[in-house]
């Protein structure tokens, strides 16, 4: 593990935890932050681990950017900051891992994009999502990206020109997360969804998350011609020899990846 | 106010009302009712104001096309009046303001793509939604455009097929609408959501909305490379600048424009 | 009708129904049945249906791709069958008629993505769907595509993750599906959905199903241009110009297609 100023990361067999972990700073991103998470991540997607969860330590999830950390910046400055933030929502879906966010408190602006940009999320009855840069001067123009992509046009627009919090469980009527639990039970739901999503072959799951981005957004016609050869290609797999071979024999498979 | 025939114009200090006034005909969208809208939306556009309501006089929102400004038409004619009903949906989403629809009665075919255009829409418990072309022999081609983009592609499939109407709770359900209330309720539902939708910065929305526009329905790093350009340059707007000050102050914000 | 050996085929005036019938093999997805599928519904295509019903008999709709008929191909072989049941889902979107799937049992894989592609579907409370090839070794990467074009990114990723299955009533929550409706009123609920979904001018609908399709997943302004010029040239078709006469002279339309 690296020493990290800004979050925790615990390395279990199958599991990488990050925890952003500046509870003062309501997670906010400032550029140090976001780059301990983007080399956590990278650590973590070259690692045996099958999954990776995203969580917050204190009262929010995260805050979003660090004002402190933009308002005096100049164009290229922010950009940086940017393109730097944009990198890590990029590498969250290209890590072979299912990367599952672990939602409590507020999740706001580039805090609801981490939980839009994981593969799953869950989150805790309590939690809330807000995109509230356009009411508070600075419009949530890259964060709208993910979020259009989980929820329909019109919440999204509602999203981001009332700046107000959407509870859990609209959040999840609209598909923004994939399951809303009592807080208590926050933790063991995590844990059973990301055990749900990471069984079978690592292999297979790893190159479909990321088929699945790159198909995605685009005209059915150009998502076949990525999807179709992907999949006949990946016919030849160990993984998928042996899963079909697991099935026509009657067997449980054994997983060479 | 310019002198119009087919629509109300009522222009607040901060909201502009814009209310198609053909009840007899439906409020259907003959070539000359489609330019006043158009005319009415580029002078709000142009305006102080922060939000445009679009409202229908009569017993139903819109009928979409009037047939009897179209029978008569050619293949360059109707082109002509799509173009032209096609500039009004963009022009809806191009200027600055909040554009939200008061939706009562029947919103059908090209009425139905008027709603799904705006930022916004709130509808009576009694509102219902149509897309009969193909039932009658004219399919709602452009209308399934805007329609396509707030619902999922089953629901499209069925609205356009059937012609059936969608009454507002299943709507609702569906994203096409953001809020339906009882129908004594209509006016101030949709004052009290342009009201949260306009506050702060101006200038922040106003970018804000039109950057949603363009990286929306495109592969996701396309609309990032969209939406990181805006937002870093954004980043220095007196809006911008302000709202963080503010925040990093503790204080309210006085927006600049 | 051809001497098929996986299927069955019904024709009705206006209706032609299809029923995978290998039931010994879960109507699993051969390169024969698929061809057998695909010839099916290009002769319904070319027929003067307005509708075609795609069933399954047995115990389910369908189990996906037969490994029986995958795991000793190499992946030129793999990728002839794959392209071979991209244009049944292809073709099953382009022929004039309506095609809705009537979905019992489970639709598993290559079966989900039939129902996606489908313009209409209705299931039986029963019913279940999934996406479990990412479990089993062979990710579904092409049933995917249609899945992700009408249900939530998240709700996709749960499905190719996790590859459990989605009960009927949560699809329909998703989008999945247009209605779910107690068993034994399974094929009611489908020749109803179909009458409604088939009335007025077929060359109407059949232009209209085929625009759709080719303007959905791209940017707005994209959809539009290819909309607009469809929209006004269909005006001046025989059925268009039925319509809008009947309408005017408050008459009931005679078809003439």
């Amino acid at each position: 593990m690296t020493d990290y100023e800004h979050i925790l990361v615990e390395t279990e067999p199958d599991t990488v935890r990050i925890t952003m972990n500046r509870a003062a700073r309501r997670n906010s991103l400032s550029e140090d932050h976001l780059a301990e998470l983007l080399d956590a991540v990278v650590a973590a997607g070259a690692s045996e681990a099958t999954g990776i969860v995203l969580a917050g330590a204190g009262p929010v999830f995260s805050a979003g950017h660090d004002f402190g950390d933009v308002a005096a910046r100049d164009y290229l400055g922010v950009r940086e900051l940017l393109a730097l933030c944009t990198e890590l929502m990029h590498t969250i879906q290209s890590v072979p891992q299912v990367v599952i966010a672990r939602v409590h408190g507020l999740a706001t602006a580039a805090g609801c994009q981490l939980v839009a940009s994981c593969d799953l999320a869950v989150a805790a009855e309590s939690a809330g999502f807000a995109l509230p840069g356009g009411k508070g001067g600075w419009f949530c123009h890259t964060p709208a990206v993910p979020v259009a992509r989980s929820i329909g046009r019109k919440r999204l627009m509602e999203m981001v020109l009332t700046g107000d919090t959407v509870p859990a469980s609209v959040a999840l009527e609209w598909g923004l997360v994939n399951q809303v639990v009592p807080d208590a039970e926050l933790d063991p739901a995590v844990d059973a969804l990301l055990a749900r999503a990471t069984r079978g072959s690592r292999a297979a799951k790893a190159l479909g998350k990321q088929t699945i981005y790159a198909q995605l957004d685009r005209p059915e016609a150009d998502a076949y011609a990525i999807a179709l050869e992907v999949m006949a290609a990946a016919s030849q797999t160990p993984g998928a020899r042996e899963g079909m071979a697991a099935f026509l024999e009657k067997r449980k498979p054994e997983w060479p990846d």
